[in-house]
Parts: C-alpha cells; structure tokens; sequence
C-alpha cells in the first residue's frame, strides 16, 4: 500500500505475552502504544475508548480474558473455568451496545470449556489461541469486505464516512475503510469525507488520521456539513460501519449515522454499511430491541479542559443510533454484499 | 418574564454615545460588556463573532457607522458624506452571507444624504438617530415574530432549533426564540432541544445559555442527535432563523439547517424559520446566488488550544447552507406567518 506503514494504526497488538492498546483517546497528537497488564485496565480501556470500534473490543476482550485468568493456573479446573466465567462476564460490562465483545467473550468461554478436563494450562494455552485466531480470522473478515465492496469504488468517486470504522476500529483494513484501502492500493483515486462525528470526534481524530497516513484523498468536515456537501454533488456514496445489525438488517451504529443515512436518501446517494458477520446479531429481531448507550453529560458541555455548554444544562448523549433498513443500500459482508429483502438473505447466508 | 434579567442577554447596549457588545466568543463561561471605540473594532467584533445574529450585526453596523464618522464633524460636508460611504462599504466588508448589516448600512448611507445641506453635526446626528431606530424597530419585529409564532406553541410541545437565533443574535426576544420567549411568559410549558451547532457551537454556548437564564426547559444536544430526537417522538416542531431569505423563499441559515430540514421532512415535523423582514431579500431570486463565506480550517481542526483534527489534514468549513423552500413549512414574520408558494406571497406582502 502506497506509503503506508499499518503498524503505525495498528488498535491491538499481543506478542504472545504482553498486549498493547493504541490509545485512540491520545490521538491525532500523540501516537502511544499502551501496555495492557491485567483485566482492570483492559475493561477501564474499553469504557474509556482508548480501544474502540467493535471488531477491535471484541479482539481486545478476548486478549483481556486471557490477562485475566493467568494468574489463576494453580486453581483447580473447575475454579479455572469459574474464572474465566465470571471474568468474561465482567469484561462484556464495559460496553452494552457492540455484539463483538460477547460474541468473541462466549467464544472464549465455550472454548475453555471444551479444552477442560486437560489442567488449567491447557485450557489457558487454548484461550491465547483462540484470542489469535479472532485476531486473525478479523483480518480476514476485513479484507474480504474490502474485496466484495472495491467495485463499488470508481475513480473520481466522492465517499462520505462517519465516525471511524477504519483500521483503527478492527485489527487491520478496517470495515469501512477496506474498500477504501484496497481501492487506493490499486491506484484508483477517489475523495473521502469525513465526519467529525461529535462528540468524541474520531472522524476528525481517527478517520481523518488513518487515512491521511495512508496517503488517501481526504476532507474533514463537521457532521452538520454533510448536507452541504451532498448538495454540492461532491458525495456519490456513502459507506459507515455499524456495531450491530438486526436480523431485519435495521444497522445501530455510531450517533448520526441515522441522519447520514436520511440525507443520502434525500439526495438518491447509495448508503452502504460494511458489516462483518460478526457484527450481525440474527437473535435481535430489529433495531427497536437494540440497547442504546447514554453516556455522560461532560461529553456535551466540555471539550478537553473547556466548558462549552452552560453550568446545569440538561443533555440527552445516546451514543448509537438505529438506521431502518429501508434507507439501507446493501450491506457489504465478507461473504458478498447483502441487500434486502435483508430479514429473509441475512438468515439464509449467515444463520 | 419568568426569572428573566432581559439586561443580562442583551448583545449590543448604545448610551447616547458609547457602544458595547456582549462579547458572545466568552459565553457561557464570562460574561463581558466590551466597549467598542471605533470602527475598525466594530468591524473585528463582527469579524470575530463577538457580536453576531444577522439582526445584532445589521445594528451593530449602523452604530459602528456612526464612531467611524465622530472624529470627521470639522470636514465638508461632502468630505464628510464620503466618509458615511467609506465607511459603510468597510463595515460592510466584515460578513458577506448576512442581508441586515448591508440593509442597515445602505439605509444609514441613505439617510445621511437626504440630511446633507444642514452641515455635519445635523448629519451626524441623524446618523445617531436611525441607528437608535434601527435597534429600536428590531424589537418590534421581533415582539412581532414572537405574536404571530406565539399560536404554534402548545402545551408540552419539543421544539427543534439551531444556531441561535435567540435574543443574542437580535435587540430583544430573537427571531426564533420570540415565540419561545412569549409562549414562557403565557406559562406554556414546553421543551427546547439546542443543537450545539458545530463548528462554533452557538447552540451550546449561546442558546442553551439564554433559554437558561429564561427558566426555559432547554436540553443541549450535538448536532448528529437531531434525527435521534425526532425518532423518539421528542419533536414535534423545528424553528430556526435565518440570514437571508431569496425572492423564492429559500433560506441561507447557518451551516447544518438544511439538513435538519431534510431530516424533519422525513419525519413529518413541522419546519418553520423566523425572519424579519429585514432579512427578506427580493432582490435575490433563488438561493443559489447567496454567496456562502467559507471559514478557517482551524474552526474544525482545532477546539480553543487544543488539535483534534490532523495536521495538514483538508478541511471544509461553509459557515451557511441553503434551505430549499420546498422542505420549509412556513416564515414567521413580523406580518403573520407567510407559507408557499413563497415567491408570489413574499413579492405580495414585502415589495
């Protein structure tokens, strides 16, 4: 890939032994590669979205059970297994709205399970093999979005994001981004918008910052700006990540992805979602049964150190939203993009 | 009103002789009368924000006009009348997207003339006077805006509005916010949800203030919840103002209304703008000929000191869009509400 060295936005690194966060929160100033020495700060990473997007929370509490059960090898089995139990469980806390963690903690768990009756240290060896494997099995996943949604990229093309479901968000490519990356590999030259996406801005701190160390074409906008651009004929698509999507293929995903969507209808602008299967959840029925995070006020009324809303404000702060599947053009999955009717093709590819 | 110290809001306060605005770049955290001594002060006030709202810099001019001419009473008369024009043609030059402050400034040009033959003094005593009475006549559109809005306002309602179009960016009342402002004082309880309007946050720092200090129930919001807000059922009107009108009813308000227009359209909610007449520009056929000031990158890639954008990274930064008049419900003027088609009706009442 043109000058681009994805080590530098590399979200989660395990070298066997030790693992190591990216802290996003830091970025686009500094560029700090955090060591992760127990479950503790693997969960307050998580709630702090150092590591965020919800490929990479799934791969990060995967390694986090592991750092959580290894001090627990002198246990009996049983007691082992109780550990990695309650430690999953804990750790699936962090974050309510992302599938990724629990679907990779269950994983975790069902594999410890089925590695016992061979000694805690085998069932330990399993789980930092199972934590590799999701590691490496969402690299694929990632490249086979980039490769089923390249077509849809054609030179010259304007493509608006939001929020960053890029490489910083999985373990490499991104989901969004890998058309974007495997296009740009291939020489096509396109544009990229990119949300700020309040109120944490990790279109302007992450999205923005990945893709200009890649050498891609792309422009910073404020959320509010989107509109603007689309009336300027500047956006011919628009492609986002989701944390999950609904059997009935209505997408949560980060807040203001719902207003993308409706402004790309307005504008007859195709609206992708790249989603790895991971990420769809066919035991929700629709968007309506997702639970939305609401986080704290200070998001809203500080910025950094600095007040911007008045003392005693009142402030609504969901962190998703639920886009309906009807202003959904396809969903670009590794196994080819999905369009609807998306209750009756999600159940037939990935049930 | 309610708890309503009007005093505290007040954007620009005129003695007789000495100008001050509230300084709005300091709101919410201070809040400073800053004295203005002549016209390039004016003009950097304007320039920088301190003073803004299309009708609060129309004001600001017409008295900015008349401290640019104070120190010229011992020339000619026409010496003195080019420096009227002069002036005014400056002070104009600090935003380009507003009709107020060239309207206000045409009209104190016009008003100088029609005095010349009396000597300078009369002159400049005019100039005094029409300002007076441009702020004064600003009042009563908006009590006007605030009547014939006043109706649309019932019981338990939640109203949408962005930037501030509030008593700050107006003499008294604002345009937006009359209504607001009138439905309070009747004891109508309601709800006001503030978009925090991005990049300059005029919603979090100016309107969710005001509407505070009012005892309004005001919640803040970033601009990417809107849709969110209305998908609850939380919506049930949007009122914003405006910076111009066209001939054809569509309206350049500040960056992000159209797209909450488009959002309120797919929803089915009401959308109404508040615009003197003032701000009404027959002489502009459509909005595609409203020239749209682009702004510094630095507004989107840094917030106060601190960088939350890439260096080096593009930017775009409209601080206006265009509202077609297809997605708004109606315009609350001081003359009643005027709904489409807007080009017959506007040519009616106000040519």
């Amino acid at each position: 890939m043109k000058n681009y060295d994805a080590a530098q936005t590399r979200s989660v690194t395990w070298d066997g032994e030790r693992l190591f966060f990216l802290d996003q929160t830091r970025l686009p100033v500094d560029v700090i590669q955090e060591e992760q020495l127990d479950s503790e700060q693997v969960w307050d990473s998580i709630k702090k979205l150092k590591v965020r997007g919800a490929p990479a929370i799934g791969i990060a509490g995967a390694y986090g059970l592991v750092l959580g059960v290894r001090d627990h090898l002198d246990a009996s089995e049983q007691e082992f297994l109780a550990k990695v139990r309650s430690q999953a469980a804990y750790l699936d806390s962090s974050r309510p709205t992302a599938v990724n963690l629990s679907w990779a903690l269950k994983r975790m768990v069902a594999r410890a399970e089925q590695t016992a009756v061979n000694g805690t240290q085998v069932i330990y060896q399993a789980l930092k093999a199972e934590a590799v494997l999701i590691h490496e099995e969402d690299k694929l996943l990632c490249r086979g979005m980039g490769e089923h949604g390249l077509p849809l990229i054609r030179e010259g093309m304007g493509i608006l994001t939001h929020c960053n479901a890029g490489a910083l968000a999985t373990s490499e490519l991104g989901t969004a981004t890998a058309p974007m990356y495997l296009a740009h590999e291939q020489g096509i030259a396109f544009r990229v918008y990119a949300d700020e996406t309040r109120p944490l801005l990790q279109g302007a701190r992450l999205t923005s910052w990945e893709l200009q160390q890649a050498g891609i074409d792309v422009t910073l906008i404020s959320d509010n700006m989107a509109a603007s651009m689309m009336a300027e004929g500047l956006i011919d698509m628009v492609i986002v990540g989701t944390d999950r999507v609904a059997a009935n293929g209505d997408v949560a995903n980060k807040i203001g992805t719902m207003g993308v969507a409706i402004l790309a209808d307005y504008f007859g602008i195709p609206f992708y979602v790249a989603c790895p299967s991971s990420t769809i959840d066919l035991a929700t029925a629709s968007g309506d049964l997702i639970e939305i995070e609401e986080r704290g006020a200070d998001e809203i009324t500080f910025f950094g150190a600095r007040r911007t809303g008045p003392e005693g404000i009142k402030v609504r702060n969901p962190a998703f939203d639920v886009t309906p599947n009807r202003l959904v053009t396809g969903l670009i999955t590794e196994k080819g993009i999905i369009q609807a009717p998306y209750g009756e093709n999600l159940k037939r590819i990935f049930s």
